[in-house]
């Protein structure tokens, strides 16, 4: 089974984004962000919801482009209408059954990209293995929770914890849900 | 002029503790909890708000009673009625210039205990300067938020990071409001 990894900037207060999905504080550049890119590498696949995927459009992705050219792509949305879809991209229901179809696939890791209500869902129903979360030095206050509106607790496992240029950390927690 | 040193557990998603101050996922044994428990010795003086000074009746406080036996206290608290404090303890109203009296005072730092509303009011004014966190390998999902009802954002610098037993961090950052 293909594990399920969201890795995701967040706050030391929990967002991911602030309001109006305003990133400007998180570091966007650094060996962290080096790092990070890099690992992207090893994926072929990348699951996201609408949000995320239409995010992108404000750094000139295309309606229906690939986010991330070597993965193929499942955007989770009843409501995403898109004309034109580059090969490799589907846009599919809120269906945790295409989820662990998609797990028991061939093929590499699969990334979570953004999160937030979409994430959420998936941890509601007991589906993300790894949490890898680039550590940004500030708080926000307010914006997109980590999990949305879930309010599922759970305790992790620590693996791996690196420190990087201008404050930011990486680190990688493994998610036992029977625990 | 003493620094204040908000030194507190905290989730991946920014909560200090579970609905109603449930916090039997936090980390409460280790090297992690040695540590914070060495480092508490550096500080006589500690100031807190009235939920966290009541939250300790939960462990056998007596109200009126000194937490923290080496400090002086501070409970800033406009609601709070004590019968009899112990030398040491006293309870002061919410204002700020309070706060900055005790920082011109000689003595250590001052340790900012519990935090949530009284934290957020301290964040909004601008007084905290070193947040250090020891972060647990939990997600709440709800509770009490880092800063309360604060949605100040601010940058933050990384001083340094420890890993401890039981997946237990302690982060801490030096708090730059002008940046």
């Amino acid at each position: 089974m293909r594990r399920i990894i969201y890795y995701v900037a967040t706050t030391i207060d929990g967002y991911i984004s602030g309001p109006n999905e305003d990133i400007s504080r998180f570091t966007a550049s650094g060996d962290g962000v080096e790092q990070y890119l890099d690992d992207l590498k090893a994926f072929d696949t990348v699951i996201m919801g609408r949000r995320t995927y239409e995010f992108g459009y404000k750094f000139g992705l295309i309606p229906g482009q690939l986010a991330y050219p070597h993965m193929k792509h499942y955007i989770f949305s009843s409501t995403l209408r898109l004309k034109h879809c580059e090969k490799g991209l589907e846009v599919v229901n809120l269906d945790i059954n295409i989820v662990e179809e998609l797990q028991k696939e061939e093929g590499s890791d699969i990334y979570l990209c953004g999160g937030g209500e979409f994430a959420g869902w998936l941890h509601e129903n007991e589906m993300i293995d790894i949490l890898k979360i680039k550590l940004n030095p500030i708080l926000l206050g307010q914006g997109v929770r980590l999990f949305g509106n879930s309010t599922k607790p759970v305790n992790l496992e620590l693996i791996s914890t690196e420190k990087y240029q201008y404050g930011l950390q990486i680190i990688t927690y493994s998610i036992n849900y029977i625990t």
